[in-house]
């Protein structure tokens, strides 16, 4: 070894210990004859003192930053203490010291606050990752998949691994391809997800799986996805979703504590998808604050409850026919913002400006002001009389102080709008506090959502999750095929709903999961309502229809996104510092220079050839 | 749950308790109108008896094999106990079950003896886990990564993971590529190993890093590889080789406690590349046993130490001069197989011809029989007097009742010969001994190897392993160029040595690492050695050169084979039986039926066409 202790281990109760520490310069600092150098390793950093005799020798081996040192002293008490650091009471005299390995200038400062940006500092990922602000995002990630994997061996959990040269089953996003050049003109693909292989273990009767796994996705590249990513993958038999759902609120829960050292000893919050589409306009709603969505108009179609307790407002007739933007508009919707009556003009002015930027795409925004006095103010005075508008506050539970956000137009948009807009109100109100974990179920999900484009069903979850028990008789007894597309809502599949869940962290779906179809006739079922034949049925997951034949037991599972979990527990909202070596937007890695072009030769002994348009 | 125990439970303490299992119908045993199930799941079997009440509902739901069953009665003492099940004391008096599942009649039997031969077993894979036989690997295997994980942890390793979608940087072996749609005509390639990106974590700090993670080569398999496999993968910095070998000493040792409950207590034994090639003909020699190799002749040219310690027969000559075919040959070499000097002649010729098989391909086998009473009897008794055969039985170190084979012939296949021709004897005598475990440590091997096709250096290991630290300056001095490829051996590179080690159980290299180089020029001059020009080598490892500008800290590491490790922990040479969803030789999962060929669609959106000759 190179060195007796590390830079983040020595201590007052050392003094007098000749020592041997090896780390990076991060600064040096001359005063006269003396040089100070923090040293700086993994586990911290160590103030070196250089005395007047090594003056000479430090002359000839001038020391810069990110220098690799190696240097031996006497650990003592340091007159000028640093609270700051761990280290921070002592300081090494050093005797002897040599240069492992000189550095160029780093092309940005190797501190928390860098004046890299985000390019050069993908181009130097290694130099990044040396950022106590990226080093300690990484060790969380350990901590995170340590604490999983804990928890799971307690439970009798077995990590079993999965192949990742697969069969491509196109279905949903598309497969990464590697061609076979032992199989000429035939390809592998790269798993999306563990999917039918845990399915298949349950079925040899492992009971318990669990692995944390990459996955695979060729998609467009949104802000916040990479093509690679990572998974914990679980899967249980003889469960229902209650089961699992103990099981992994206990997964998260022991991860908190492990992790953040957050007792999070409350149930987990659970809510149906019909109440997080009616209250939050979205299936994965923060529930740190409320400020829940009163929908004023046509309830949304995509989740009709025929539910007679969820009511538009009773004056809808009177909105439609006092104020056109609102007769006119499919939906109507509006949050209630606590204490923000107050807002001047210039503020709703410039609220109305952030709905119609192109993200949210609205044509305005309507408002109400509940004036501490109990009068009102609204932007559609002319239209609306006191007690109009007093009946509308009472109706969106608006108190004395709130300001009354109203959206409309087509639903789906306006629902997005609406969400989008509760989140940015609760933002500016500092109602979205970091360090608060708000944990919530969301269950019910309609198995099947449609596909206006092919007029067919589309697995909301995928294909192998399972309707309710109490639904499955309505999937098997009825033709999945649609007749009438205008009325696909009265298709008796539009009712079902999937023994599926979501797990949602702080306004994030950080797992999700079903119990699963163990049953060939059901499955087949579904791949048929997917529009799928049975020769493509077959074809593509034969094996896993042949595997139901052999007596599949009840099973289910979940996955959670690690990238995910991992930026939320560490308070970002993005995954790619939580990534040791990410890829940019366009998938690449400029590091690297990958993905890159690859000889002629290659290509030749995979049978194939370039085809660029 | 669907159950309250498992199969593997319940014991006589529990007599009385209702409870529930849920499991496969292992057997039916009907004894008139009593019948006696036994089920199975993960844990392990339970009987159940289902008495004469329900007879009537069982003759309605007739029970097969492999039936997912779930079954509700009272725990009672049995009658019958078995003594070899450890719930072999009691049973279940079941008062009400359901079918959960049916089962087709499986196309093999699932038992530890099972009729399946290896194509069906395969076809059929998810059934195959289920037999005892192969869950007690693939349980062995999560024990052996879990006691891998929890050392590496306790010694401050981190678990940091490494990209799947890198760069293509054909060396050795092929990669495999992925075809990139966002980046036209480029393409990623999957990692052989994650090398570069631990060695760029030691640049960037992270000091101990730990990997189980999956690698992929698409070689030729052969009969014993798999086109993935997995990694235990670890590097460090500011180590040097002892403290590499001390570290995974200990990481194996935990492993063999953890997982077998074997205290391997004494030090693995050291040899060096040079003594294992000269006394055992390969650098993998199972050293559970002696018997060996007596070099008669040349001494090998590959491993020429110039150490004159190390002679070979005096009778050299006279060898030669009295036995053409010794004369003749390059290399003749000799062991002495303990108490086989009762061989018969029907014995000898049968070795003669093991030899003579393609695999082995020699000429013929010679040898000599040391009879107990201190006469001779060799195959070539017309060319030897008494005298010369007690010479050579003597420097064979061959005692009484020993038989001495000999081989000679070309220099490489020879060796390889009397290597496999020692493993063959030792295996007919029962000296490889199954549950004995043999460690060693290989050391010193040469840098380099002559490469005769292109007359110049290639990497033994791989072109980030540093050469000795007294080996440098040879390395930095000297053009790498070989003027003479007759005289490659002259070449100064010949005698330089690498910090490399590899780790071999009972015959069989199950890890193997080096320290690495981590200085700009050293890394550069390696790679011109291999012939690579400087755009070249910026081309392909531009990062890690760039990275080794700026404090690159002295590092090294070591990679174990997981699958092997696992196989020959488990008692198999195969490593197949350790993988839950292995590959054929043909690399194709015939589960999965993969790879296939893939849309025309796919293929247009990747810019290929299929070239297929």
């Amino acid at each position: 070894m190179y060195r007796s202790h590390t830079c983040g281990q020595l201590r007052l109760k050392d003094a007098g210990d000749k020592v041997t520490l090896a780390g990076w310069v991060q600064t040096v600092r001359k005063f006269g004859a003396i040089t100070f150098i923090d040293l700086r390793d993994r586990y911290g950093i160590t103030q070196l003192l250089f005395g007047e005799e090594l003056n000479q020798e430090l002359d000839q081996n001038p020391l810069g930053r990110e220098f690799v040192l190696r240097a031996t002293g006497i650990v003592q008490e340091r007159s000028n203490k640093n609270a700051n650091l761990a280290t921070g009471d002592i300081e090494i005299n050093i005797s002897s010291f040599k240069i492992l390995n000189k550095s160029a200038v780093p092309p940005f400062t190797i501190q928390d606050e860098t004046d890299g940006g985000d390019d050069l500092r993908m181009r130097y990922r290694y130099l990044d990752l040396r950022r106590n602000a990226v080093k300690k995002n990484i060790e969380l990630r350990y901590a995170v998949s340590r604490a999983a994997r804990n928890y799971l061996h307690q439970q009798e959990f077995i990590d079993i691994e999965t192949p990742f040269l697969i069969k491509s089953t196109p279905e949903g996003a598309r497969d990464f391809v590697v061609p076979s050049r032992m199989n000429p003109g035939q390809f592998y693909a790269l798993p999306q997800s563990p999917q039918t292989f845990k399915q298949l273990l349950m079925v040899s009767g492992y009971d318990r799986y669990y692995q944390v796994v990459k996955c695979f996705r060729d998609e467009d590249l949104r802000a916040d996805r990479q093509p690679e990513f990572t998974q914990i993958d679980c899967e249980m038999s003889f469960v229902g979703q209650e089961d699992i759902l103990n099981m992994f609120e206990g997964m998260i829960k022991h991860i908190f504590k492990e992790v953040k050292g957050i007792d999070y000893a409350e149930p987990v919050e659970r809510m149906s998808w019909d109440d997080a589409m009616w209250n939050y306009g979205t299936d994965k709603p923060d529930t740190r604050f409320g400020m829940k969505i009163t929908n004023l108009k046509t309830p949304y179609t995509v989740f009709e409850t025929k539910d007679s307790s969820k009511k538009a407002l009773p004056l809808g007739e009177g909105l439609g026919g006092a104020f056109g933007v609102f007769k006119n508009a499919e939906t109507v919707v509006a949050i209630a913002v606590p204490g923000a009556a107050e807002y001047s003009r210039k503020q709703t002015d410039e609220l109305a400006e952030w709905v119609k930027r192109p993200q949210i795409a609205m044509g305005g925004l309507a408002f109400v002001k509940v004036n501490a006095d109990g009068t009102f103010k609204s932007s559609f005075d002319k239209f609306f009389n006191a007690d109009q508008l007093k009946a509308l506050a009472a109706f969106c539970n608006a108190g004395p102080d709130n300001l009354i956000l109203i959206l409309g137009g087509a639903e789906e948009k306006t629902r997005k709008a609406i969400s989008e807009l509760r989140l940015e109100m609760a933002e500016r109100l500092g109602l979205r506090k970091p360090g608060e974990f708000k944990l919530l179920w969301v269950l019910d999900f309609p198995l099947f959502e449609y596909s206006a484009e092919e007029n067919r069903w589309d697995a909301r979850h995928h294909p192998f999750t399972s309707p309710k028990p109490q639904h499955v008789d309505i999937m098997i007894n009825n033709n999945p095929v649609i007749e009438n597309a205008e009325k696909y809502l009265e298709h008796p599949y539009a009712d079902i709903k999937a023994n599926a869940y979501d797990m949602v962290l702080n306004g994030n779906e950080i797992g999700g999961g079903s119990i699963r179809i163990y049953q060939r006739e059901l499955q087949e079922k579904m791949f048929a309502a997917l529009g799928m034949s049975k020769e493509e049925a077959i074809h593509k997951f034969g094996f896993l229809l042949g595997a139901f034949e052999f007596g599949a037991p009840p099973h289910g599972g979940i996955a959670f996104g690690f990238d995910r979990l991992c930026a939320i527990l560490g308070g970002s909202e993005s995954i790619r510092d939580f990534i040791a070596f990410p890829k940019n937007n366009a998938g690449r890695d400029v590091m690297l220079d990958a993905p890159s072009a690859i000889d002629e030769k290659q290509l030749d002994e995979l049978n194939l050839k370039l085809d660029v348009k």
